[in-house]
């Protein structure tokens, strides 16, 4: 089996140049193959305001109509992407990047209208993702870049969450590999004590993480707040669907994340060596 | 050795969606492997007026400050790329759609400042064209598609001409594949008589050429214009190089051009079948 890192990094890295050289510095030197997935920053929402094309949202979620959808394509296939491979070509690191409409490596198609009748527009919810392509092209290159836009198969570009992408790219190649999930996100890891950056919570179970949704903090708050559930019961799912294991932390410190030194590790068992 | 047509189109097919579905229907069908080099059109042209950034050229070409170049790249790397490479799987043709930094296929370097004193800012001018890379891609794929812009390897994009880009790997693929170059433009090929669309001259090889630059029309006017000059020396330094055809013709007929049906052929000698 390939090990496989698939590593997620959001707007905090991009929108600054420099963090994002000192990322792109780790993630080079990151052994093994590798899958970075970008989303798109504050650079889309920027460039909206420039055209003064207005940008709605429902549920915290952007609605992508049709021009809106020509904007994240410029950004983050366009912009982002090509930035990013740039700069890693020029740290020895030999990267396509990529959409999902590329190789066909991720079919989506458009979301539905919901039952609440929320129209999210070109958004795309994923189909498949084409695991043997991407095993195939890691063959030969160090590593791929995936913009969050993906395609329909009939011609149609869609704008597509890289939370999920990163997941179920994850999922896909751990068919064949064995892969671990870095989401990169401002704090370094799950916190006792959402105050204390220092209180990381190094490993997560399902067992550690049911007795933890039941434990409140000093202030009688729960030690797992709103924002956190979500992305924990995510990471539970996504080892549970084959992923070695899921580590959440700060992607200015990714050599600690990937050895287990830093973040938090969300895996199925405490006896797992991940 | 493999059979492989490269083809450039430019603005007149990229700006009208029905012309380019139309030709990308014919792409898709052209046998064999094939490379498609698009230009950008008016669309970046457009972007940088709705974003009040001023476009300067000189001798005919674009200025590209920095602004400049995230604009192209949006455009040409991102909307335009990712819009042909997600209509061509729909049409069952599996591309990949690339910069000159995917893969790290093409090299450039930054231009110096003209002699004359022009500095034309972030645009690039070959170095080298990964062909072995295109070679083993086109094993896997049926095409790849390539915006214009490359990279330096230092981590810097740039802006290079499409017609470059098609010549330089349309020569760096001849070593290894029996190559045809295709130059779409909006007319029928290069014409004895430019008021008529219909007199076409099918071949011309070095002494037809030699021959034609001292031929007038009848009213006294050269029949090879100024501009067409620089596209015949440069097709037939192009055959020069070892590639086995250059065709210029109507994109709305590729396969005509491909057949020789259509268009006009450079060749050496008009003993080549080609």
């Amino acid at each position: 089996m390939m090990e496989l890192s698939v590593i997620k990094i959001g707007g905090n890295i991009i929108d600054d140049e420099e963090n994002l050289q000192s990322f792109l510095v780790s993630f080079a030197a990151v052994p093994g193959k590798k899958i970075l997935v970008h989303g798109g920053g504050k650079l889309a929402s920027d460039l909206a305001a420039r055209l003064q094309i207005p940008q709605q949202k429902a549920e915290g979620r952007r609605i992508t109509n049709k021009e809106t959808l020509d904007i994240v394509t410029m950004v983050y296939a366009g912009l982002i992407n090509k930035k990013i491979t740039a700069k890693l070509q020029s740290l020895q690191c030999n990267v396509l990047g990529l959409s999902g409409a590329d190789a066909n490596i991720i079919l989506a198609h458009k979301r539905s209208v919901t039952a609440s009748g929320i129209d999210y527009g070109y958004v795309g919810d994923i189909d498949h993702v084409s695991s043997q392509t991407i095993h195939d092209l890691l063959r030969n290159f160090d590593a791929i870049v995936i913009a969050p836009i993906t395609h329909d198969g009939e011609g149609q570009l869609l704008n597509t969450n890289a939370d999920t992408i990163a997941k179920e790219v994850a999922i896909g190649m751990s068919n064949t590999n064995s892969v671990k999930l870095i989401y990169c996100f401002e704090k370094n890891g799950v916190l006792m004590d959402v105050e204390d950056d220092k209180s990381v919570i190094p490993a997560i179970t399902p067992e550690l993480y049911t007795a933890l949704l039941k434990e409140k903090n000093k202030k009688g708050e729960p030690i797992i707040a709103d924002g956190m559930i979500p992305k924990l019961t995510n990471a539970l799912a996504t080892v549970e669907a084959g992923v070695k294991a899921v580590v959440i932390g700060n992607a200015m410190e990714l050599g600690r994340l990937l050895s287990g030194a830093g973040g938090t590790t969300i895996k199925k068992s405490s006896n797992d060596v991940v």
